[in-house]
């Protein structure tokens, strides 16, 4: 099956899907975006991906180029022309296509495309069965990063290195060497006296919708959370750590830069998280 | 007339120009660019740009598309085709278009662009007459800007906030408050005691080929420069003030928050090494 990809305004053939060369996202990542994971052709978290990717647009100040409803229409049209059932769909807006200038440009019209993609849960399934591999990379990333750009370039260096070492997340460490994140992900650990804890949005980190969807499942399994700060060390010396993401859900990391964490397989906490995660947010799809 | 870019390999009208949209470029700002100025279908500055373009894909391991040597041929051409005289010629190369993954795609060839514009000389002649306005702003940059990527979005963000004050430039500084460089550009004073200086290469910044072409000058002049870090207080306090690129040579700044820099009026030194600068620049532009 060809694939589609909704560009400003038409559905073109993926292939055929493309972007002026003078748009502000290709020259100066002036854009944004948002992933949504899809269940049986709906979307997970939908309302907490469209806050965010508003909070994103307020903060660049990029004009809100169509309703949310009508955005909403757009995720799902290309969603059912992609007939994917598991998967994800792919949102990005930039500031427009204008002359090259650093300032922004004056009566433009943002950019908005989107993708969709068909995913094998039963792939990721087994990697959480299993638990997968962590390396630690310094966090060198811009002072913003609560805002979800497509500035990626510090997240696909971390990631890249991760994956040259046979790891599925580089875990982002601060100059004072505490956690920060993943590269992609959110990262959380339960410490050695069993709390979990996951770094505070007061850090320069993005605001996870991920996240706040598991903080909320966590109050109600009443398990204690402590929203502060943990060192690398701390990850090491813990009995779990995983990470947290729209496509990934919750992903226990069971050896970090090669070190063994806790008795080396998923723990339970992080175990029962995604379960219940992936069940509810099945459940809540729109 | 109408304009013409090279992009991949063939000369497109520019309203054509377009890339994927999954181009790493549009989609992670997984990219670097070089601005070279045009004098006469003749480019300024020309080993040093590219140079420091085969530094920043070497930084990012993309492998070099083509020699540079060809390179230089579509640089050319794209001048030749656009009927450029005085002007700049644009060139950007991303790690390629790829499925949607952080981590590095295989096996996939660099998108590689160039467009070229025409400039009136004149207007930045004006501009350098007078002097221009600028602000200070912090630096929320990412720690690799040394390497000169398309993740452009905070300095986009400072030189709009310089324009909405009617300056020029976003002069950036540091935690410790001390100046790193311009948006766009790098940042020298003379100071109080009519020593020249300019921050080092040590820090996080672009190691600039119009800096770098200065400095020589500088030497040749016999103006001793003291290459180390000034803060934004002694840039207020300094006897000039003043901002250097490839596509405004030296530009004198006469005001900072609207504190006037010495008499409010372009310096001796500044002027001196326009004037200098731009004839060099012309004579050896090849």
């Amino acid at each position: 099956m060809s694939r589609v990809a909704y560009v400003n305004g038409t559905y073109r053939p993926h292939s055929q899907a493309v972007v002026h060369i003078e748009d502000r996202g290709f020259q100066f990542a002036d854009g944004v975006y948002e992933v949504w994971s899809v269940f049986d052709g709906k979307l997970a978290d939908y309302a907490g991906h469209m806050e965010r990717l508003g909070r994103s647009l307020t903060e660049l100040r990029i004009e809100i180029p169509m309703t949310a409803q009508a955005l909403g229409v757009v995720l799902r049209e290309t969603i059912r022309r992609n007939k994917v059932r598991d998967g994800i769909v792919y949102l990005q807006i930039t500031r427009g296509t204008a002359p090259r200038d650093h300032a922004f440009p004056k009566g433009v019209a943002p950019s908005v495309i989107v993708t969709a993609k068909s995913i094998d849960l039963h792939k990721g399934e087994k990697n959480a069965e299993k638990g997968v591999a962590g390396i630690t990379h310094p966090d060198i990333r811009w002072g913003r990063c609560d805002i979800k750009t497509v500035g990626l370039l510090p997240n696909a260096l971390a990631k890249q290195a991760a994956r040259e070492k046979g790891a599925y997340e580089a875990i982002l460490f601060d100059e004072m060497g505490m956690v920060t994140e993943g590269s992609s992900t959110n990262a959380w650990i339960v410490d050695e006296n069993g709390k979990l804890r996951t770094r505070d949005t007061q850090a320069n980190i993005l605001r996870g919708i991920t996240r706040a969807a598991i903080m909320k499942l966590v109050k109600e399994e009443g398990i204690e959370l402590d929203e502060r700060p943990f060192s690398v060390e701390e990850a090491k010396k813990a009995k779990e750590l995983f990470v947290t993401a729209a496509s990934s859900f919750v992903m226990p990391i069971v050896s970090l830069d090669g070190e063994k964490i806790g008795d080396g397989k998923p723990g339970p906490i992080a175990t029962r998280l995604r379960s219940v995660y992936v069940e509810q947010a099945i459940r809540d799809a729109i």
